[in-house]
């Protein structure tokens, strides 16, 4: 949550828009927000620039609030796609902000702008999409708002969760000498992942719950990216692991097509929805034989006190660039 | 909330479509929704079907969750608005849902679709009147999301809040003999009002305190549709005194341009944002004494066992047709 983008959109379809006037106008306007919010700490532990905000509830606990907007021709085409796809897309997207924040999904809202001559049965299909990601995930659809207008198609979905364990984890925790790692593999959503993902709600808690997470980020603009977010807001570096970087089948396949390689879809590729978290060297033995899941959970890399590296086998190392770099409040 | 509408817009704009096949689709819909969403009684004690709903938190405590769309051309007119009014609109309407539960509001998410061409300066002058809503209500935005589309500009607001007393006030509280009350004036919303009203949101929260409210509902879509919502969920009807109701200036400025008559305005006019209230008949001398805020708080009906009139004072009933009736889900 709390981006501000032209969409997490798949990237052949986000790209051309991520560079130029308008992104540099996009940031600018993040800046200028975060300025004008007063910081109330003592309320919000966590405000802008986190996965969720953090919010403390009165008496005791706390709140974790996202909310998390899929606009036709932005993060998904025009006219191609599924309704029921679509609205699959919307919770899963928000929910995989609960997961990046160690948390348990409590209940979710969505708002539906429906372009006027929508047919009832597309309008079903939506609903049906949400509704089988909220049975699946036992998060209850608890309200909403429907409203057919002018526009395209968004869906707005908001989320409330609590940290599954004693804390949130933020993107800030890292520290330097810790172990890099992600779940799932990495790349080429846009042939198909992008709208079928599963968010990593239950590694999510888990992994709240486990409680030695340092920081903790989904994957919703790429690798490169995303990592990048969790370096700039605990102030360090990292290297990469070329060689291990879990790339999946599509990136390789949509590499075929792009000339691009299998790797660098893996790097900069949006929509993997995956997480990527840091943990304490000694932490990282335990982690791999305790985990449960299916879900693939690999080490890629190392927190360095600076710097911003993928190092080939060979050790040679090229400066990640962050390619599709977005720019959060954060 | 979770209300299905061609937008709370202002009467002259939202009538035309409020009737009609289009209509009646939507309400078909919001019936396939309600039936489709599993009840989770156990952590979802009101789902679908208030102005907000309301979850169990883990431990203990109950909290309310709203969200609420302002959309260009529904909910305000193309090109004509001030952008910073429409921000403030957006959140100052999201808030009025809490206010509508007894509840106190902990913090609101903003999710803004902007058209892919608007001005930096119109895009802050849209922030600058959510924040400026967030500072007057203390109501901290705590995250959000910001993407450029080629849709119209669209913010949906979602807010989080406790109830103030010891449970949310719901819209199936009123008993026969309960009496109705509403605060401030009604109707001609659309003469300025529907941007610059404040949110009931302290009047509310001090209604959930005092703890003896047994209906709430905030006035979106016009008295007599928004009563009929507290009589359909409570099973009851009522009689609306004509001579009692209170009507604005604004009612009576517009209807000398509409030619219809003040006190239509006034019953059917959308966002008037005022809260209306039952209260058992014993209490209402105590509450109208207590009542701590300057807004006009009259007292305008009865609960009845069934029927929906009003009457005039020379005795004679009409029946209210609902004009303008909003088919919510629940």
């Amino acid at each position: 949550m709390v981006r501000l983008s032209n969409g997490r959109g798949s990237p052949r379809e986000a790209e051309p828009s991520r560079r130029g006037p308008r992104r540099e106008g996009e940031r600018a306007l993040i800046e200028w927000v975060r300025q004008h919010t007063p910081a109330m700490r003592d309320r919000v532990p966590v405000g802008i620039g986190d996965d969720a905000a953090v919010l403390r509830l009165p008496g005791a606990g706390l709140l974790l609030f996202t909310t998390d907007s899929v606009l036709e021709g932005t993060h998904f085409p025009s006219r191609r796609a599924s309704y029921r796809l679509i609205g699959r897309k919307a919770l899963a997207a928000a929910l995989s902000d609960i997961a990046a924040m160690g948390g348990r999904a409590l209940g979710a809202v969505v708002a539906v702008s429906l372009p006027g001559k929508t047919r009832m049965r597309a309008a079903r299909e939506l609903h049906r999409g949400v509704l089988e990601v909220s049975a699946r995930y036992r998060v209850p659809l608890v309200g909403g708002n429907v409203a057919s207008w002018q526009g395209p198609l968004a869906l707005t979905v908001s989320v409330v969760g609590v940290p599954a364990g004693r804390k949130p984890v933020l993107r800030s925790g890292a520290r330097v000498g810790d172990v890099v790692l992600v779940t799932g593999e990495l790349g080429g959503s846009l042939l198909g992942r992008h709208f079928r993902f599963e968010p990593r709600l239950r590694e999510g808690e888990w992994l709240g719950r486990w409680g030695r997470v340092r920081a903790l980020i989904d994957l919703s603009d790429g690798l490169a990216t995303d990592l990048g977010h969790i370096l700039e807001e605990s102030g360090c570096g990292a290297v990469v692991d070329a060689a291990k970087v879990p790339v999946s089948a599509a990136a390789r396949r949509l590499a075929r097509r792009t000339g691009r390689s299998p790797l660098e879809h893996a790097l900069t590729d949006g929509e993997d929805y995956e997480l990527c978290l840091t943990v304490a060297d000694r932490e990282v033995t335990g982690l791999l034989r305790r985990w449960p899941f299916e879900t693939r959970l690999t080490v890629i890399g190392r927190i360095l006190k600076r710097g911003y590296w993928l190092e080939q086998s060979d050790g040679k190392r090229e400066r990640l660039t962050l390619a599709g770099y977005e720019h959060t409040f954060g």
